[in-house]
């Protein structure tokens, strides 16, 4: 957390009640844990396996879909713009890692697939991936971690009837 | 969390003791809590203030620096790339959120300061955006938002020391 942050939330102390203040703390915690899991994660794809975060997780999209993913479901997926997707997936290619498939139907619209070699070294980035997550949150013995796991459930359900009622 | 995830969790399941798969469902959990929150403040900005969470946050590190910024500290604060503030950068000067000067020593670098009227809105987006975490935030009681930021400070201490030894 940097310091301007934690001097606005000196500020906020001021002029919230305690739960106010706490929810504004829990969630600049929330935001800095999640992002600091994300800067080990990125780092170590970059040491072991010259790689990012972005490419990893369209490759990871396409080892869930066999058949492949059209361009427009594989940016909906990611959640990032359609350029981005272009860009990762015209490298991969490059690589031989994925290939490109026009849709008879659509010949604006590609498939995109993984080639066997982007699924074998998916499938040994994902097991690198899955023992650095273990590691990453090891800071909990495995009673906090079900506690925490179990809170934050509760608060996923209050955010998934504030985003219902928001829509 | 979508239902890919939660089959690659089953099979974890099978293949991890019970620690390690509960770091793994935690993680998800963070991750999902995370970005379920970020999306509720998307949309919320989109609504009452036609604004972006990228424009929030570069608005958001020009009020904490009333001397201004330069471009570079500018995108290295908000961990995003050159491009994307210069793009931000120019349409909120277009609007006259913000103001560009030429550094009198290197004329390729520019100090961004918000204007009054920069900063009255930010103002008031920022007293919004404070309501909203405070609300989004409200699906735990003070105890348990204590407890889970208690737990998570733990988790924050374990990622900080590995990040140092991974360096």
């Amino acid at each position: 957390m940097s310091r301007s942050n934690l001097d606005n939330v000196g500020d906020l102390e001021l002029r919230s009640g305690a739960s106010s203040h706490m929810g504004l703390r829990l969630w600049l915690r929330l935001l800095t844990t999640t992002n600091l899991v994300q800067t080990a994660l990125r780092k170590r794809l970059r040491a072991e396996f010259d790689t990012t975060l972005p490419r990893f997780d369209l490759m990871a999209q396409l080892e869930r879909h066999p058949d492949g993913l059209k361009m427009s479901e594989l940016s909906r997926r990611l959640m990032v713009t359609g350029g981005n997707v272009t860009g990762i997936t015209d490298q991969l290619e490059k690589e031989g890692l994925v290939t490109r498939t026009e849709d008879p139907n659509d010949r604006r619209a590609y498939t995109v697939r993984l080639t066997p070699s982007g699924r074998t070294l998916f499938d040994r980035m994902a097991v690198a991936h899955e023992q650095w997550i273990v590691e990453l949150l090891g800071g909990l013995d495995l009673d906090e971690k079900a506690r925490v796991h179990q809170k934050l459930g509760k608060l996923k359900s209050h955010l998934l009837d504030t985003l219902k009622r928001d829509a």
